[in-house]
């Protein structure tokens, strides 16, 4: 048995390439939520790779100008929850300090910093159905669509800075796309397009995304109702596991007639 | 006089190539933030290109579970705030909504949904000197440190899903590197590991980061007192706007002897 780093998660997927595929050995970079607490209260959630946890809590820290001054920093005392592997304790001195201030301060996101598991019971209990179990994609209509997107996308041409999502039926026809220096913002946009539409639950079409396929994107194409998610690039554990879970097929590294089933393969091979 | 789309921004840079640099017109992906009113009080900030604000909005709020029904979503009334661009009102007929309780459950976020000012004034509060303005780097040096990054990468050649971001020095060596699922999370691990060795501020070094360069991300490397950021891909509107406000030299698409600087050029021109 091999030892594997905490960054990689191991796991078998399916490979399509040229009109065959076969099953292999992938590995994953690991996505875990951290929690960081100050002086025994929750202060935020990042949805991280798991190793270097107490630079990554310092560095935080540093950087938001909670921790004022090195000499803080150097005094700080980080320490595990026992057997809890995803929460970081930190203690202050500065008496000042008042998690609660801070958060109203740090607003809301929802790319990176939502542990999930709120949004995940709001999709269950909303009472959607599972994603479209019927559906079905051809593998060479799939790969005919990182060319569509590329050609719909109007600013990244120029700037090289935006992420793009797009809606696609199971023709591959492009239904609409949107672009946004966020991907979970291009994405948001795609589904309040579809909510506007009357469209949602999306039960026979497909999410693209231009980038990664992280723990949050499957989570916003769970809660439209997408079969089919497709990425140009690699997903994260956290994503393949959710995707599992809730029975979304999840495609990445789509491009140049060959992409890698993470999930529920049997939607499109 | 040219009318451009909301979607990007036009800035004069320099541009270095095979030892030679001309000045030219860039396009940047605009970054500005959003915020989004439910029921008149803030729920959230995020960080996003502007366009199709009420899609981004009522997809947030779909995605999130706070709109329950679609049903709610038709009913949804978007406004605009007058003149202000970047805050939009949602108004929801749906009495049991409770912005404080969702924003507990959104916890805190550092890489994308911050608005900024709290942290720029933080660290500016603490005094930090702006960014080393003596501090000379050789566009030689800087050009080669894209493959000292590959070259470190331990996960990312495995799963193709990681973010790295590394600390060199002047002479182009490599301090340490770290790699994460999110790139605000790399940049903040190898700050904390400086912060545990006594560096910062990091007055002689340089931030690389695999990525683009986004606003937090110059945000975290200001915080730290880098005096050089460099990406491998392109920066946004906001990022370099905060990067000519306070000092730091801004290096995109480093890549193959060639990069593109956006402000304070002379560290390295």
């Amino acid at each position: 048995m091999r030892t594997l780093p905490a960054e990689v998660a191991l796991t078998r997927v399916l490979e399509w390439s040229d009109g065959a595929s076969h099953s292999r050995e992938d590995f994953l970079a690991a996505e875990e939520p951290l929690e960081i607490r100050v002086n025994g209260k929750p202060l935020t959630v990042t949805m991280r790779t798991p190793g270097n946890d107490e630079e990554l809590a310092i560095g935080f820290l540093w950087t938001e100008g909670i921790l004022e001054s090195i000499c803080a920093a150097e005094r700080i005392d980080v320490s595990r929850d026992g057997a809890q592997r995803n929460t970081i304790q930190v203690q202050l001195e500065d008496a000042a300090f008042d998690p609660a201030e801070m958060q109203r301060n740090f607003f809301a996101a929802s790319s990176c910093g939502i542990c999930g598991k709120t949004s995940i019971e709001a999709i269950r209990r909303r009472g959607l159905t599972p994603p479209n179990a019927c559906f079905r994609l051809d593998p060479e209509i799939l790969c005919a669509m990182p060319d569509r997107l590329r050609e719909h996308q109007q600013v990244f041409g120029r700037t090289g800075g935006l992420h793009a999502a797009a809606l696609f039926n199971g023709a591959g026809q492009l239904v609409v796309l949107r672009e946004d220096i966020g991907r979970h913002n291009a994405v948001d946009k795609v589904i309040g397009w579809a909510l506007g539409q009357g469209m949602v639950p999306l039960r026979d079409c497909v999410i693209m995304v231009s980038g990664r396929g992280g723990f949050e994107i499957v989570q916003k194409a769970l809660a439209a109702g997408t079969p089919v998610l497709a990425s140009v690039s690699a997903p994260s554990s956290l994503a393949v596991k959710l995707a599992r879970e809730l029975g979304l097929t999840l495609v990445g590294f789509l491009r140049e007639r060959r992409f890698v089933v993470y999930s529920n393969p049997e939607r499109c091979l």
